[in-house]
């Protein structure tokens, strides 16, 4: 049944009903396994609105990428007091994100597509570049800050996949602090300590 | 087109296509994507066959995880040589496995079916406790032994992820003897050194 009514402030409460169901499909099913169809129909609406509202499943799909918190805010925020215990801060982070979202995450969803579809992975390396990353690289005052970036991206994506996807009952059974401090201090050695590379 | 003539020392060419079949699916598709109609069809048989030779598409799956290693003997020739110096020796094999193989790689087959379906996340788990992560634990001489392997396998999923899945730029164009150093020196932490958590 669709939803007419506004929200004060925001989008109608259709396209807010449209959006809810697409993050729960991409969610369940990733990227490819999602339908406009489907997703219409768990929104109480008819497929040409989706279309109408959002355009194609790729557009909608980016739609629904919105992020519990703003990069452009959080990762100067995390930056800001110095290069100092951001290894640390970093990983505090994410898991505070993780581990109060839903079972309807964007993030899952993101990553999730991110795995599977090229054009997805795709979505993910140039928004993650675009919103994260680069705020890191540029903070690094050491050699080799992409590579330092990368690595970091690299365990980071490791610690959400094994603790929030793949569920190994060692990482799910951690306590937050554990892991701020044995996976924080990997982190902070990628961002300020040398890294031992050959021809170093 | 059914195929009915047998290799010498193994199953026959049908199953075998069959199977070349199912990880190409499941490489391309997913768990969740692949169909027993359209691996049958790629593998010129009835899907009748298929279910015949290999039960349901969990089976099947099950069938394709094949690997081009057996764990049973890697994992105690990586440890055989001491804990010193495994960190670099368990990114070299990885990096070495996955770098050279070719597009149906079998590992990304089970990674994605991993993030995106529970019951091959499930699956992995069990493959990974079993055939790897157990025998990495009954050779750490140190506190903690399942975090630090659950860690260890953090890392180790985030280099796959990020290199061969998500494929950021910088870590694709890294010299496999970089993360070797880089992020072996992290993997060995993980084994060897004082992870540093609170209450130590």
């Amino acid at each position: 049944m669709a939803r007419t009514g506004r929200r004060p402030g925001g989008g109608s409460g259709t396209q807010d009903a449209i959006l809810d169901a697409a993050r729960a499909a991409f969610s369940e099913s990733g990227y490819d396994g999602a339908t406009i169809r489907g997703i219409a129909g768990q929104a109480g609406v008819d497929p040409a609105l989706v279309h109408h509202y959002f355009g194609t499943k790729e557009q909608l799909f980016v739609a629904t990428t919105e992020l519990p918190f703003d990069p452009a805010v959080v990762i100067p925020a995390l930056i800001e007091p110095g290069l100092d215990g951001l290894g640390e801060r970093i990983v505090r982070m994410l898991l505070s994100v993780w581990d109060t979202a839903g079972p309807y995450n964007p993030f899952i969803a993101l990553l999730r597509s991110a795995v599977t579809h090229e054009k997805a992975a795709a979505m993910f390396r140039e928004y993650a570049t675009q919103a994260i990353f680069g705020r890191i690289v540029q903070a690094i005052d050491a050699d080799r800050p992409e590579l330092r970036t990368a690595m970091v991206a690299s365990q980071m994506a490791g610690l959400v996949m094994t603790r929030y996807l793949i569920k190994l009952p060692a990482m799910v059974e951690a306590a937050p602090d554990e892991l701020v401090a044995g996976i924080g201090a990997t982190v902070q050695r990628y961002l300020t300590e040398p890294l031992g590379l050959p021809n170093d």
